[in-house]
């Protein structure tokens, strides 16, 4: 049950190190988990609505080899701990096999009129769930 | 009735060319217009509400001289034409005293329920007016 | 002889006025242009080398019609004016067939090591060649 | 002995959530630790050259609260753990005292002929270690 997203480093990823700029990563991160979002069904613009917004409350990557212009990243994306009102997401981007950068973002459900935390809907948990991975 | 306003060109800005990304001015660009907005008395949280915002028509830059990483931009901020709905930004970027980058923005004042255009507001039109700059 | 490329609008592309920012365009209209570029035989890798560099000089966006996050932009390139020291993409990008926003970016040939504008290489000018537009 | 660095959130920081886009504290973070280094006496051109680069090999953000357009970062800057070939940048991050979000980016001395780790230069180690934070 993996989805992966490819996606391509472009020059605006790049920094005068010649290699990817550690932020840029998270860009194709958040295009691979949008396109899984729709895979299982879901677009933000469905989701995120009056009643429930999605803040990141934790987001972190490792990079294991370095990342060039004209790259082409395989991005698995899966799911990690789903709560009660937050879930993580899982990154694992590779180049040609090789392992390039892995990464793990946690997103809270919030009611945007109070500001606090919410239960994450239930049919979004559902879909979730089947492609949570196993918790290592 | 000039206002500059200085800002350190940094990594994430620079791509494998080792210089700029030519994308990365228009941050620096959109810093100093809101402190010239500032400066000038308004803030986009004061006047883009409900009754107008502001979006951009057109965007120009034309680079003379390369910029590298840590680069000091001095950029000039002046008004072009104001014209009923709309006005122009003008920006000139110089790095210790030589030109490098300049550009010219076009906004215009938007009713967002109707998304058509609308009268500048009469305060805001008036303090541009105090730092308009001859058209050339 | 038109080149289209498509690319979706990210959240990150999308600014507090709920709309795409203006400089996020440039994103995607260089996602557009290296992938014409590799469609007509070239990427930047093989043509940015010791030899010839390819800065840009001038960049213009109009904006004709509002960008939403989730939108799919169609972005034509193809090539304007090409001198002897320099040449220029079009771009034309439409959501559902409704223009969107269109650019122009010119760029010179330069030689990295003197820093000067040198000849557009001639196989690279022959190929633009075949996807330019009858200027306007 | 801590250092702290003013920055502003512009609205190209922002997204459709009318709050900042996770990815642009980064670039917040960044602008700290460049003037917190040259605060200690470097700079990256300084310390970036043929014989030793600092790429990044983890990455990790924790926000605390909300953060939004125009509200200014006081971003202090400290040193976690150095070794022998990487050290630990922290980040601290609150807006009127309310604590914001917090960074932490571990970098590697790398040689970049070899690509391979190499030792922290002394001089830089020892500038580090002069703003080292006990270690929680």
């Amino acid at each position: 049950m993996s989805f992966t997203w490819q996606s391509r480093i472009r020059f605006v990823d790049t920094d005068a190190s010649r290699r990817i700029h550690y932020t840029a990563i998270l860009r194709h991160f958040e295009a691979a988990e949008h396109e899984f979002l729709r895979h299982i069904g879901f677009g933000y613009s469905q989701i995120t609505n009056r009643e429930v917004g999605f803040p990141r409350v934790h987001v972190e990557v490792d990079f294991q080899s370095p990342i060039g212009y004209n790259d082409v990243l395989d991005i698995e994306v899966s799911v990690g701990r789903i709560g009660a009102t937050s879930f993580t997401f899982l990154f694992n981007a590779s180049v040609e096999g090789r392992p390039a950068a892995s990464g793990k973002i946690v997103v809270v459900a919030m009611n945007p009129a109070t500001r606090k935390s919410c239960p994450v809907p239930e049919v979004l948990a559902a879909a979730l769930k089947s492609h949570q991975k196993e918790q290592s």
